[in-house]
């Protein structure tokens, strides 16, 4: 997290629950202006009922993201020598993490994945999202992850669509995932993000920009860090490799850019934000 | 794969595949002595029954790897505009990488989290792991993944556990997880890592290092390079956190221990090369 530049306005551990249980506490950050997104890790809960009561309130307000620990048989017999809690059943937890629209984080990067974007980004008005990539395989690749995640691919508009053959080398694909090929550069990167970000079709970006192509060049960062400004509607990152890459993802995390060095991470947080839309949007129609 | 100090023997990228196909190549690196981990992502193949066939063959001799794209409707048509093969229905491929004793990765990453712990570490006898951790929670979390990903727990040896008891705080726990608690260092690393590097019951080792806790220290990682050179069963690292964290983790990378900066990634690297000795094993009988 430190990293990743997450910021906290709370970190509390609240040992054994003796006094004080998760349930003040969800009530307790729900109230707190400081506090943007709310990151739990529980293993059990004496309250079920009252948890729940008050996540569903919270949800409305804003993000709750949680690890529930203990999943397994054996997991649950850890917890029980870890903080003394009953584990409960995977199925019940699950059942009232999704009435209550808490959004589920498997692991503790996880967490801090689905709460950078929470921060960060806006919540998208649907599930489609446009991909855009300088490599087909990683393309393909966050097509399949995009749709394991509750997302769909976008319909492009005629006009984007226009526009992106314009600035593609002729054997690249304007469809989507928009497919730039390892030729494209500055000038591509800027035309199909911007497009995208004017296509009401599209309701989140999920941009892959692997620095290695020769055609790539550092200010590609510059070009999605504007936009990012420009845009309404969520648009994340995706690379991969070694310190080179980590380089240009500094740069776009400073500047605000949720970025991710897998593709399931970053289908995974793309797919947590819409799950919490339709969450949120469900609600507010009672 | 930079930063993790991958080496690659060869890097072979076959297009469209018009003369040679993954087939060829497959069983080329099989018989290149100079490769240890095959590394494949895939997006179709003409040739099925040959595919399986090579692949079966050189599974018992080395670790296949493998991503297969286009696993969704919409990767599916991805695949045929990026390299027009035929993406073909993902149960089926499950199957065939099942029979070939392929093992599937479902990211980039993924594939070379696997090839790390597949060149690096022996094969475990089974499928008993045992988990020490100096973060209770992490020790659940590990649980759950562990299971999740087809390990089980040791049960430990009575004499394991009577040497972790010695070592541990009063507070700590003695059974699998191992919950070292906050408190530990050097002395408890030592102890837990060389009781579980001896104990027979144990097929592999999930060590967990938070170096955050006042009590921890550098030489910590000197501790786990010991223990992981003396064993003959896999033994990874897990650990979290920023930039102090990453210098010991590149450092246990550096003395050839797989190390993982998430839970989940460790577990299922571990989970992999189990699966992949009770291929070897079943086949080693026929």
């Amino acid at each position: 997290a430190g990293f990743r530049g997450v910021g906290f306005s709370k970190f509390i551990s609240y040992g054994n629950a003796l006094n004080v249980d998760e349930v003040d506490l969800l009530e307790y950050l729900g109230n707190d202006k400081k506090t943007r997104v709310i990151c739990m890790y529980i293993e059990g809960t004496r309250r079920g009922k009252e948890l729940m009561k008050v996540a569903q309130k919270v949800s409305c307000k804003k993000p709750i993201v949680a690890i529930k620990a203990g999943r397994s048989e054996e997991g649950g017999r850890a917890v029980s020598s870890h903080t003394g809690a009953m584990a409960g059943s995977s199925m019940v937890w699950d059942a009232a993490f999704k009435q209550s629209g808490i959004v589920k984080a498997e692991d503790v990067e996880e967490m801090f994945d689905y709460a950078r974007i929470f921060n960060e980004e806006p919540l998208p008005k649907g599930n489609k999202v446009a991909i855009a990539t300088n490599g087909g395989g990683f393309g393909v690749l966050a097509t399949d992850m995009c749709v394991a995640n509750g997302l769909e691919l976008a319909e492009l508009s005629q006009k984007t669509k226009k526009k992106i053959k314009e600035s593609l080398h002729y054997f690249a694909s304007a469809n989507n995932p928009i497919d730039m090929a390892a030729e494209a550069g500055v000038e591509q990167y800027e035309a199909v993000l911007n497009a995208l970000v004017d296509d009401k079709n599209v309701h989140s970006i999920f941009c892959i920009a692997l620095f290695q192509p020769v055609a790539m060049d550092s200010e590609v960062v510059d070009i999605i860090v504007e936009a990012h400004e420009r845009s309404e509607k969520p648009l994340i990152v995706c690379s991969a490799g070694g310190e080179y890459n980590h380089v240009h993802m500094k740069t776009l995390e400073e500047n605000g850019v949720p970025t991710y060095d897998k593709l399931s991470s970053a289908a995974k947080a793309l797919g947590a934000l819409t799950y919490y839309e339709k969450f949120k949007k469900g609600h507010s129609y009672k």
